[in-house]
C-alpha cells in the first residue's frame, strides 16, 4: 500500500460522562476505565488511518496529570501522529470541561502502537502519514524519537544507529 | 437567562467500537446498549447548551433501520435542535462507517427532550437556539410540531391550538 | 401464522435493585441503564407474543415523570399491545415501591415496536392480538393512532387517510 | 414486629435475555452471572417480606442442573420460604423457556438467607411467613432443618438438639 | 485418567480492590459481585486440577459474615479439597486486608462443586487429591461428609449409607 | 516514612479467566480490559508497599506481545520494583497458562508509576524498596534510567544530568 493520507483524516472523537460506575474510591475517574477508553478512541484512529482491523502493540505513555472528577465531561482526541512500515503511532488527547464556561482543559495525554493484520494476523503495510499542522509535525518528528528509543530499550537497536535520539545526548 | 446559542455550539461526538460484550444474540449491536450511548451523547449536547446539570425528560423517538454489526465502528453526533423553557430537545444522529472506504451510512435517529435543573430538582431556564444551516432551521421548524403533538397526547394542548401540526391536516 | 393471542400472555415482569453502579451523578437511575431495562422486557414481551427472535424497530416515546433513586426497587411490565402485519408494539410500564408500605408509583412509561425475523433477517408475520381488561382496550385503539402517526411523520401515509388520527383535529 | 405475612406476599419476578457479554466461553450462561441474577431477585424478595434494608447472609445451595444457552428467556422467581428471629430464608427457582412453544424447564434451585438491619447494621426481627400451597408448605418445613443443618455445621446447635434433622438418621 | 494430584497445585489467587460499581447501597461489596467473583477463582482451581474445561455443578455454601467496605483490597483462594469421580469441591477463602498494617481478616467461605466435561458436555475422570496441610486434610474429610449430606438430600443416598455423616448423630 | 520493604512484600497475584464480554472481535482479551486488570493489580501492589491510598501517575509502557484467546487463564503479578520520593515504580508481568500442561507464557509487560497520597491529595513519601532476587536487582536498576528517560522526555532533567541513561549512548 503506497498511499499516503493527512494526520487529521484518521481524528477520532471520544465524549464520555462520569458516571458513578466509572469512578475510584476517590470519587474520580478510574484509571482501568479511562485506559479502556483510550484505547477504543486509539484504535478507531488506527482503524481509520490503514482501512484495515488492527491489533494494539504497545501502551508507550500515558500521563495522569490531574483527577478527573465525577460528573465531568471528558473528551478524548485521539489521531495518527506517524506510521511505520506496518504500524502507527496514535496519540491521544484527554481533556475535560468546565459544564458552565465549556473551557476545556487538558489532563491526559496517552500514546500508543497499533499493527494492521489480515485475517491470520499476519502484519499488514500501512498508508504513510503527512502532518500538516505545527503540532502534527512536531508529533511526527519526536514519534522517531520514541520508536528508536523503544527498539533500544527492546534491544532490537544499536543506540550509535539511534542518530535522532543520539542527538538528545551528544551535541 | 435571555442568552442565545448555535446550535451546533452544542455539538457533542461520541464514537464507539461494536464489541461482542455490546451485541445481542443475533451478533448485532444491542438496542439496550445503544440507546445508553444514545442517552450520553444527547446529555452532553443538551448540557453544552445550557451549562447546567440535565435530566432526560423524555425519549421522543428512537429509529432501528438498519442492524450494526459487531466490529463496526459507531458514531453518535447529538446536537440541539430546539430550547423551550426549561426543555431542549437534542437529536442524536447514528452512523455505522465502512473501514475500508471510510463511507458512512445513517443507521439510526433518536430524538431527546432534556431539562436543566438547580441543585433541588427545580427546572431553569436554558438559552435559546439559532439554526444556521438548512438541517439545522428544518429541524428547528419539526420541533415545535414535534412539541405541540407530545402536549397533545399527554393530553396538556387542545388540538385546536396546535396551529403548527393541525396545518398538517387541514389545508 | 393465522392465529390469536391475549395481550397477557405475552407479559413479562423485570424486578431490578438500583445499585450505585446503576446511577448518574445526582444519585438517581441513570437514563440510559433504565432504556437498557426497558429494551430487555420489551423484547422478552416481543418474543413470547410471536415465539420468534425480534429486533427493536423503533423507541417510540419514553417518559421520565420522576427521578428513581438509588437503591430502589424498580418493577418493568412489558406487555404487547396491539400487533400489525410483522410488528408488535409493547407497553413498559416502570414502577418503583415504597419498601415499607410496598405501595407502588408509576415512574415511567415506554412504547416500543419490535418486528419478527427469521435467519435471514426477513419479517414474519405474527399473530393478532385480542385485549381484554380496559386498559389492554385503551392501548390496542391507541396503538393504531401512533402507528399512523408515525408512518405520516415518516412520509409512508398521507394525513388524509390517517382517518382515527385525524378525528382528533376535525369533528 | 409481631405481623405475620403470607409466603407469596414476597414473591418477586425477574426476566432476563442471556446476551453474549453473559455467556462462558462455551456459549452457556456464565455461573457468575446467574448468582449475580439470583442474589438480587433473593433480596428483593426479602426487603419486601420485611419492608427493610436486608443484606446477604449465606447462600445455603445453587444447584445448576442444565446448562442455560445464549439468547434464552430466563426467569428468576423469587420467594421467602420460612422467617427466624431476623433472618429469612429466600428460594429462587430458575426457568429457561421454549421461544416457540412457551413451555419452561426448571434449570436452577437457590437458597439464601437474608437478615434485616437497622442504619447501624444491627439485626432487626422480621415478620412470621404463612405459606399457603403445598410447596410453599414442603419448602416451610424444609427449611427449619436446612437451619438445624447449618447451625450444627458452624458448631452453633449440638446435633442432638436437631430433632428434626435427626429423624433423617434415626428412625 | 489415575493420576494423582497435590491439593495446593490448583491454588488460584485473586485480587481486587472494590470499586464504587461494585458496591451495594450501603456502600459494601455488592454480594453478587463476591459470587461472581468467587466462581471465576473456583473454576479456575478446578480446571488446574484436571486440566480440562469444567463447569459449575452447585454452590454448596457462601458464608457473608462480615460486610466488605468500598475500597477494600479483597483477596480469593480457591484450591480443591477433594475429588469424585467427575467432580471436584473447591473451598473460596475471601480475606480483606488493612491497608496501613497488612493484617488480614477472612470475611467469607464459599464451598462449590466443578465438573469436568469434554467437547460434548459428557462428565469426565479427574485426578484424585492428595492433602498436605491439616487444614487440606480437615477440608477433604469434611468434603465427604458434605458430599453424603448432598446426595441424601436429593435423594440419591440413603441416610443409611451415609457412614461419614450419621456418625455426627449416632455415638 | 524512613523504613524500607522488600520488594517482594508488595506482590499482588491475581487471576483471571477471558471470557466472551472480555473479548475484542478478533475473540482474543480486548486490549483495554487488559489494561484495567494492569491498573488493578499495580494499584494494590504500590497500596501494599505503602500503606497509604495511592493515585496512578503515569502508565510508563505496557507491551502486547502475543494475543490471548477466549477462556484463557490469565495471571497477573505485579510488584513495586523501586521507590522513589513519594513514587513507586510497578511492574505487572502477565502470564497465560496452557491448561492441560500448566505450563505459563508470558504474554505482556507493563509498567506504571502510582504516587501516594493523603485525604488532600497532597503526595506522601514512601518506603524504599529493598530488592533481593537477580530480576529484582535488575528491575530496581533498570527503573532509575527509565525515571531520567522519563524526567527528559517531560523537559525536568536535562540530558547531561542522566548519568546512568546517558552511558547508553557513550562509552
Amino acid at each position: 500500500m503506497s498511499e499516503e493520507k493527512f494526520a487529521s483524516e484518521s481524528k477520532c472523537v471520544k465524549t464520555e460522562i462520569v458516571l458513578p460506575g466509572d469512578t475510584n474510591p476517590l470519587g474520580n475517574l478510574f484509571g482501568g476505565r479511562l485506559m479502556e477508553w483510550i484505547d477504543i478512541a486509539g484504535s478507531i484512529a488506527a482503524q481509520r488511518h490503514c482501512g484495515r482491523v488492527v491489533v494494539t502493540a504497545a501502551i508507550n505513555h500515558i500521563s495522569f496529570s490531574v483527577p478527573i472528577k465525577e460528573n465531568s465531561i471528558v473528551t478524548l482526541e485521539a489521531q495518527v501522529s506517524r506510521a511505520f512500515e506496518t504500524s502507527m503511532e496514535v496519540i491521544v488527547d484527554v481533556y475535560v470541561e468546565n459544564t458552565v464556561t465549556g473551557k476545556r482543559t487538558k489532563c491526559n495525554e496517552a500514546i500508543a502502537t497499533y499493527v494492521a493484520i489480515d485475517q491470520n494476523g499476519t502484519p499488514l503495510p500501512v498508508p504513510k502519514v503527512i502532518p500538516q499542522t505545527e503540532l502534527e509535525k512536531a508529533r511526527y518528528d519526536a514519534a522517531l524519537r520514541r520508536r528508536q528509543l523503544s527498539l533500544i530499550l527492546s534491544g532490537r537497536l544499536k543506540p550509535d544507529d539511534a542518530t535522532e535520539l543520539k542527538s538528545l545526548f551528544i551535541k
